[in-house]
């Protein structure tokens, strides 16, 4: 069987590339039936792949490219400017049929421009989205779009909605996953014109659409996949990080104020950790850009080893289960009863 | 010197009317120099005010209403029938100057209704908006709009800025706020129309306008107030909520799964319980709607009699520290600098 192909951004996220490289290489030493090939520049590049230990499968090699493109880059800019650099590079060799998927932790933007441009979209998608699997008390809810696309339109929400069904369903093994949309209340005429007109969509389509959902409940875990708009999600998003990170802080803060709390903070370490792994970011390491013709998982900026390690698991994965066969069939449906209700 | 009075919606909320009237007669005993009057059904009203405490100081009274609008009521259809309900009653002794301001913890739908219908906005106001302290790890950061207003423009935002500056420098104490546009990134052409216009407009405002901030900076400190769209403002809230809540849960199950931290789980229970007080929306009580032409205080549906004693004493503090008056001065500013530009 011939070896499934990643092509890995290298120089994209805080910690590039030498937290990326070395989660590259542990995933390619626990992976020998997938090879990773790292683009980046030669000088970073190469310093850091020798500074860790080789994957002793053969199924590690890196090319090398043009000047990077940074975080604050504008997609236009950085993929007018900037053809020779890692991410354009990456997705290139995807088209190409040199990779069978492509990872970043850098530019979601870029990364969104290269592969929207190069790729193209799939058959009956207007709009790529990201899909995030959130942590609940008891498994995970997947939110999509996490801030691909900032101004979403109804069919926009209504493809996101397929997307993330099929990705529940076949990444995260929920069978006829639930789906929900974001909304400000339970109430059906509440909400922005775009949900409402969403609403109206997701009950005509073959989705098991249950409703809208509030913030509140998201984690309740009353839904499999939230929808709403990629502006939305991306604050909500930053806003659950921003949360926890205080949170944290502050049950810290409290145990460190009495010596008894203090003492005993020590002991309840052990669950603080676990809770925190739970919740933590790096466990997902990338979300996918569902709507692409191609695999693209992105991972947050701030991805040390462990979330690329991950990230690359996922990645594997979606490319093993054809995820967007199954998205192209889910859409045909969608089309297929709209024309039929417009028929009859 | 004459009582400030505040009429108070006892209908509203998931515990009304016993936890509203329970903690509005607190609220009494403790402020002879208030009047509370209490607007809600004769049944139950009479019921709840015969099983608390009354207050020594004569400052308690009930007006008897028609049936109360629920909380999933259309606000529309609320007003029209209900015409005699507690929230409609309670608004209307406001614009009869029977009472200094109107406080509900029931359907802000139909609070933020009745009062833009019956007050109308203050000068130069197009949209209201609900603003909220959220507690950072050393203070707050006021958060406008929360969802008052769910379709939000340009211009709506900059009002919120100045509603919101004022009530950090007056309510908070926070001289000059610093005043940030919620968005999905730093950089200066990243966000929606809507959040780039916002930006100009804020930008050529007398205020302390310091630039964009995304969600998981939102509780940093960096800013005093932060102005997004109802929409958002309300996932954002909801979603906040919904985090603390997971967490606290995942964090007390991990520390009852083995018998060392369950041991010092209960040691540390003093701390914990410091910690849900800070970040307990009790503590707050309730949320100023901004921009109508009175005072109103919404709190959370799940009030309880402390949030509700809380929130009117907020809502005391409104009317005494004359926040109107002051929104309406920083309008002007706003208007005569446009006008002096335009001229020039």
């Amino acid at each position: 069987m011939e070896r499934l192909r990643i092509a890995i951004d290298a120089m994209g996220g805080d910690y590039a590339p030498r937290e990326i490289v070395k989660g590259s290489l542990d995933f390619a030493r626990r992976n020998p039936g997938v090879e990773v090939v790292l683009y980046g520049e030669e000088t970073p590049l190469r310093r850091a792949l020798a500074s860790f230990k080789p994957s002793k499968h053969g199924n590690v090699s890196a090319v090398y490219c043009g000047p990077s493109v940074g975080m604050g880059e504008s997609p236009v800019e950085a993929l007018r400017s900037k053809t020779d650099a890692s991410i354009p590079r990456a997705v290139e060799a995807v088209s190409n049929g040199e990779a069978d998927a492509f990872f970043s932790a850098g530019n979601t933007g870029v990364c969104v421009a290269a592969t929207t441009l190069k790729w193209r979209l799939l058959p009956g998608i207007r709009r790529p989205g990201i899909a995030l699997p959130f942590p609940t008390l008891d498994g995970f809810v997947l939110t999509i779009d996490m801030g691909a696309n900032v101004s979403s339109k109804p069919e926009h929400l209504l493809g996101y909605a397929v997307m993330g069904s099929v990705y529940a369903e076949k990444l995260l093994g929920v069978p006829n996953p639930r789906v929900a949309l974001l909304n400000v209340g339970k109430e059906e005429r509440k909400g922005t014109p775009l949900v409402l007109e969403a609403r109206e969509l997701l009950s005509a389509s073959h989705l098991n659409f249950v409703g809208y959902i509030e913030g509140n409940h998201l984690l309740d875990g009353d839904a499999d996949v939230v929808v709403c708009d990629g502006f939305v999600g991306n604050v909500l998003l930053k806003t659950a990080e921003g949360v926890t990170e205080l949170i944290l802080k502050q049950i810290k803060r409290a145990i460190k104020r009495s010596p008894i709390t203090y003492l005993a903070g020590i002991a309840t370490k052990p669950a603080f950790r676990k809770v925190k792994k739970q919740i933590h970011y790096s466990n997902f390491g990338g979300a996918q850009l569902l709507g692409v013709n191609g695999v693209c998982v992105i991972a947050h900026g701030r991805s040390d080893a462990k979330a690329v390690s991950n990230g690359l698991k996922i990645t594997a994965e979606v490319v093993r289960k054809r995820v967007n066969d199954m998205i192209v069939a889910g859409m045909e449906r969608i089309s297929l009863s709209r024309s039929a209700s417009q028929g009859g």
